[in-house]
């Protein structure tokens, strides 16, 4: 049974109290992710935002970010918010990513909304939007789809 | 007209004489690989090997190279292998990239080999194969497949 | 540009009076989405509506829908809502499509609604969401990410 | 632990003695397949070849094989190819799969090879080639990539 077919009060019951403190401590030992300076904005259930802001470090030739380094921005968050729906200790897999490239990468700043379509006992699948922004406006430069597992 | 269906004498008359000095030229340029240590090792006409030994940053929790930068070297391995192909001013930019985790990333040492299936003037495509290394075996961690088209 | 960066008055310039029909006839064309009794429901500005009802001949075993049929739906869709933000005689080839099965595809009708995300003069990218109707309600049962190319 | 790493030895004592007849008989009990009028060619340990020949029903618009039907074809090679190597009352469900269109899919004749690239107990991941034949030629027209669980 998937949970994006769940009424809001039954999700409300399977929701662990405290998913935004635990989302957090598994998002602090990702190692590579602390390593390219990625920050965890926002948790709630099902849902996830993380930022990015070293673009010198982070560029493709000549310039914006690489796509690799949105790739890997774009499976954190998933797996952030596919965390968040499940019990503290889940450990969890990432099996396949896939990811979209839309529009140019130059820009400062790479924040990644992610968020669970569907989250069952044996997978959770999640989509991420991925904005770069310059000066004041943003644009989605890429979109990923991804499956996790209990791992 | 792709490529593969080419013969081997005409895609030898194709193949640009420093097509080996680009490709190594053009992946120093990436800041990214840089920041993350990756080391090109090997370039042949739509081939490339590429290699990452940094296990300590590179890893998710707890242990095992993360799924983000096994992407992230998939893509760049693919880009060389499709840039080898092209003449030496091409830009190139990356479509999509779509990575499937097979088995456990955990060991010292993640190698990617990467090969053009297509090259054409619109669009290139790319699989990788990433191995992992620990003491004297390795193993195949994951598989990638991505589109490049002139950027 | 992206066109999903355009605001709504210039997007409406840019729309063809004659989508609609355009979209219309493109899809009556296709002579594999006729074969399996694929209809097309709506068309709008760079979003679209598919449905297809023979559950008999389109089952996998033992029930459900069959995965094969669901991507075709889902790709079929995705490429009139990219038609309908292009000029009448566009030609448009499919580079590539990504499909995730989410849920149980048991029902009676498969409706799949594509959209959008970045359409392009090189490449227009869409999402499709693919429902199955079961007696009275229904439920998501698989996404799809896609990319076509100017033909 | 994945099946591509066993030797062959343990490899044969793993295979079910009836796999071709259990993976034929699977294969027609999908109606889908049998609508379209696919032929399952060959059968072995890991890999599966298939056929497609009715190139009217099965078009797009003007020529060539419906991107919609490659697909259809790679995920029911690929799903025989992972039943090969399960026991013969294995319940297997598509999670998701990814195709690129490479080059023309003008022809007669569409032939689907797929192997097992990961066998596990929770996971089977499968490439597919896709080959169309024309005349007293035939030239590769797209590549899958895809994941099974136990369904």
């Amino acid at each position: 049974m998937a949970r994006n077919n769940m009424n809001i009060s039954s999700l409300c019951d399977a929701i662990e109290p405290d998913y935004e403190k635990t989302v957090f401590e598994r998002f602090r030992r990702q190692k590579f992710i602390h390593f390219i300076g990625a920050e965890l904005l926002r948790v709630l259930p099902g849902f996830c935002k993380l930022q990015l802001s070293d673009r010198e470090n982070m560029a493709h030739d000549p310039t914006g970010f690489h796509p690799g380094v949105i790739g890997a921005l774009a499976v954190c968050a998933g797996e952030c918010a596919a965390l968040s729906l499940l019990p503290a200790d889940s450990s969890l897999a990432t099996t396949e990513y896939k990811l979209n490239l839309l529009d140019s990468a130059e820009g400062d700043v790479l924040v990644a909304h992610a968020k669970v379509v569907k989250s069952g006992k044996t997978m959770t699948v999640c989509t991420s939007e991925i904005y770069v922004r310059k000066d004041r406006s943003q644009h989605l430069c890429a979109m990923a789809l991804m499956t996790f597992v209990p791992g």
